[in-house]
């Protein structure tokens, strides 16, 4: 684990926790946030030891969404011709999507805690992710229609596969805030728990329940809900069958069953 | 805002209220409707100075739905031939299926008040709007199984997207009624009130809302919606990249940051 | 009906009842029942008198999934070369969820009835079905991550759209037991009943109700809804129009027409 | 057939023959053309008794493509704000394109015969048409790039599927002009003839052969191609047997059949 | 290899040679063909040692596509109600189609030699085949336009993907006859040659030679491709990763390696 | 452009040259092959100077493929268990797509100008180009099946959009070398030269007259034509129209016009 500005990131119990880490800035994603959220993902891919990450924030707040600082420094870099820049600004967010995309991505599930503010492109973040738990007064809102543009780096895409298609648009077209309990009745998030450290551990502990499964079972399990949220069924069953026709020849298989018949927890390799 | 037989349409502080207007026919769909709202809808989109639109049923009922003199018309054109009946129908359908597209494929929101009765073609209808808001008594019954028929125009398409899988079926299957606070529940409205003058003053009022927003972002959040029903989450980040290009170089950016800044209310062009 | 081994298949009032009959097994799913499975629904398919299916388990449990004795004898029929027995294992896979999509693509509604147990593979069947009804304390379980597999039989390609995608992840990944309650929250179950008793009766009076609908109009109303679980809207819309072309002159919307005028209840050809 | 300013229509023998008639312009689509072929292709679509439509130009070319006149208009509507600019552009653009459309999902087949110049606009013109014939001497060319833009209405969308992804994109970047002999070489014209004259009997020949046909079984034929451009082969199989359900129980059938066995020349009603 | 009515099936040097064997029908599709072609390529793709398989007609013909006295039963099954012709006429396309789906997703390559006539239903059939190679006077025909209906079991589908999509448009409209040549420069033919016997030694030829192959290469290399015919190139990619992950590591890489080191003749396992 | 080992790389006239630079080695694509081509086109994409790349082999042949040392070194990397052996083979494909997924995304044409062999991987390679052109006598064989394997980095996903499915199947079974009249013939390559130094002059000439056009057309261009490989034509018109919307406002337009209106040779920026 490196060095990093954005983040603090820690490794235990094969749960890597990767916590938003410049309080100070209520988590504001700058430059350093979007560069190296990419290179941690990868790192989370890359080693085998990880099997779950915890995402979070540091502080009272998970993340305001994106830096305005950043925003208007992209803005600088545009010339005269209308064709020309929008080439620049095309080519820029589809850059900050790849952040993002590799959360989404990423083999292993990530997990959100979320307590107070969760704005703008901390929504896109979260929706990024494979499950959500949130303190009952964390505060969500679609807050990119208040700086007069569409959400462009994922809150528009993934969140409707999610809460579905008539809050979503009300969510998206009025900015409204919603706070935790109103977020675990759209399934936004999946539970909602009393302060911050009952989230964290609470989270933590979904997290380790997870990392004690074949890590071959629950990555297959990833990829196929992943799959399936922009494929058809019959491809889908397809993909699972040609996926498990590699993946029914581990030994992972063997020791579950074995850990069965004896009562015992398994033991499976990283 | 011509005449119209079939509605009233009105237009004030950027909101055009479309009512439906044949409260002494529980606001049946005939033939005048159906031609009507492809003008109304056309008219909203040219028109700059409608950002959002109310959609609403005259009267103690939303509407019963299509009106079955039409159904008996359509039937008395048929005549010895099947495949030529066959075709005379298929293309009656997609002509009636054109009236409600131009509600989804409107450039603006549109939010939909529902008191009473909202039966059969109705739901076809709202299921093309944006939003539903009803009041708690309002009774919804997807009613076309009862004349023997599968429904055609939009609800058996666009509902399961709103309401699930599950429960869609029930209700199609049985053409059960269910009333606002159950349909609040299964996320087929998204808020109920307590009487059709309190509804009708919330959703103008969300309205209202919506209309104070830059323009251009509530459009690209729409359009952004709506490719999402039908789309690939990679297909939709590009998209909405392809789209913001042009967009973020809008003057409406600005101005929001500006009333931002200096914490008033921004005022963006139509 | 004929004689199975692994179900009791009874038709009444146009309703067929099939129930899983090895209760000393759990209802547990062996090669006579995977058999079986396709045999019934290729009858419910071809027999005009059914109309609906009440899909239950013999006995104190639904069905505790995949029998492991299957389970095993697939694997003593792997030889050495990894590649020949990918090709063997996907065949196998893909023979399995040949049964289960004989139950999603059976063209008569499947109502499923679950008290008790409802684990692993018997996810993967309820998932396949029109709409499930529950005791509130049935017990659910995506068992398949227990056994270090990725569930390949429907449950992750299915489910998404039942339950939407934040929980499905996290039962998919911690194969937490949840009950008839909570299924009915997520949308899992679209009612629950006090006891498997109430739930009978309950089941099969939602199915003669939906039995005594035009037949006609009840099949392309599922085949409507089935299409739309992976298809566009203005595709799903062209369909319906090209379906309706024929079935819009049948008997069925007179019949239905004529009921309604006289107050009286229709009878319908089967 | 109403009066055109910028089309000849004629009708004869169940063949409409759709003529450009600005030869004085070298065809140039103006105004009036983007207008007018809309109606006239609405027209062929709700007249029974026109059965095949054979377009052409007037004088020594088939068409320059658009008028530039037309472009700088466009041009001129514009203001300061790039992001109302763009809305502005891109629903001029749709709208060109729905006269294409117009052509493109027209029910009866459109036969294209080309002479002279075929420039620009006028390649996505024939490239939505059914089939292409055309002089050996004709002139094909994707002047679009050498204004300085992507094609935008339907060439760089139609084409491919037509001669290839290789050659396709050597023409489009290179705007190379290629005559009759190539563009039959390359897949787009089916066949060329020695003069203007031949070309227009030969494809009228061709036109009347379609008109004799079942116009149930030609207008099924179109359909099942235009669908199969855009979707998979199991879904245009399910397609095919849904639209022949009704269509087989036609009368064209058993007057082929009666023809058939005769040995007579079948006559189908319109 | 059971006996067969409408068939003769050998198997030599692992091609399975299966000939339609009704000359004196000219090789019309009866109902014995439909049913057992499905039963063949069952025995194909589940008997190790057919590696490839070459389809053709004895006697002087391919053959002459549907047998007429199997459409006319058809026709005498329907009853009076439109709508449930329709279903009864739409399960039996449907069941038509399994027969020629058969063939296309056989696991192993499909070589087809035509010679005579190849008409109607036969070109679906072909179109279903991996490669076909015919006698340069050969003759083809999309006869179904002059049966008055579009053709339903596979032409309309598979054969623009063959051919492109200008010719096949007329050639389906017209029903026009070509022969071996012109049905090779078009791409629907791979090769003639000079008559049937040098067509029959040419084509065994080719499939002894792809019967040498390593049969995991070969069945992986059709599934691809036949994958591709209705999938994006990012599937694609996938979808092979996922499939190679297994097959990669089957043993025939390293008996084509050593075979290629010492210069010999590969010998695969089945 | 820094140095690279197996590439060589030179800019001019606004034409980036790239060259496989292995020529003792036949060109076979090495481990610094894979890495260095990504590196490549990142800077090919983000240099607005080049505007076209030429791709070439140094020596007498284009290249043989993946070198089989780099295949032997993948192999021993696998471990015991068949499942996570499958994790790594399939992430290892990826990668290797990865690299040739970058010449197919690149925003600027490239063009292949092949001579002698051209075998494998090297397929693999050209069809992820745009065009492609060679000596009459160079050599295009499918060998991945002689290694008993599927090809797996864009052969059989690309090349059946570019050649049809029916030769394609053919090449692909047998490996048959076609040299490069025959892959012209089959619409693989857009033209052939008698030698490689005719051949690199011919190419050069088309790559120079390309990027002298407007490099906002050309890449517009290309993003649609590769989008509709994948895409429906629906979408397509509706991309190219919201692509427009911003290009359409750039300066290239007026530069192209003024040029054409003097008769002068446009220059455009950058």
């Amino acid at each position: 684990m490196s060095d990093y500005k954005a983040f603090r990131v820690e490794l235990a119990d094969k749960v890597a926790q990767v916590t938003i880490n410049r309080p100070e800035k209520v988590n504001a994603m700058n430059a350093d946030f979007w560069a190296e959220i990419i290179e941690i993902f990868r790192w989370v891919d890359a080693t085998d030891e990880v099997r779950v990450v915890v995402l979070s924030g540091a502080g009272k707040h998970f993340s305001s969404g994106i830096d305005l600082m950043l925003l208007a420094q992209v803005g600088s870099q545009l010339g005269k011709d209308v064709g020309r820049n929008a080439e620049t600004l095309r080519r820029k967010i589809l850059e900050l999507q790849a952040s993002f995309n590799a959360v989404d991505q990423c083999r292993k599930p990530v997990l959100a805690a979320i307590q107070g503010y969760c704005l703008g492109g901390a929504i896109d973040l979260i929706a990024a992710c494979d499950m959500r738990y949130a303190t009952a007064d964390a505060q969500f809102a679609i807050k990119e229609i208040d700086i007069g543009m569409a959400a462009d780096v994922g809150t528009l895409q993934r969140l409707p596969r999610i809460i579905g298609d008539g809050m979503m648009r009300e969510l998206a077209y009025t900015g409204r805030t919603i706070d935790g309990e109103e977020a675990r009745r759209l399934g936004l998030v999946n539970r909602t728990f009393a302060d911050a450290s009952a989230l964290l551990d609470g989270v933590m502990e979904i997290a380790r329940e997870i990392a004690a499964k074949s890590p071959i079972a629950v990555r297959g399990t990833k990829e196929m809900i992943r799959y399936m949220r922009d494929h058809r069924v019959d491809d889908g069953l397809e993909y699972v069958a040609t996926w498990n026709a590699a993946m029914l020849q581990s030994a992972d298989l063997r020791v579950a069953m074995a850990a069965h018949m004896s009562k015992q927890k398994p033991e499976f390799a990283d």
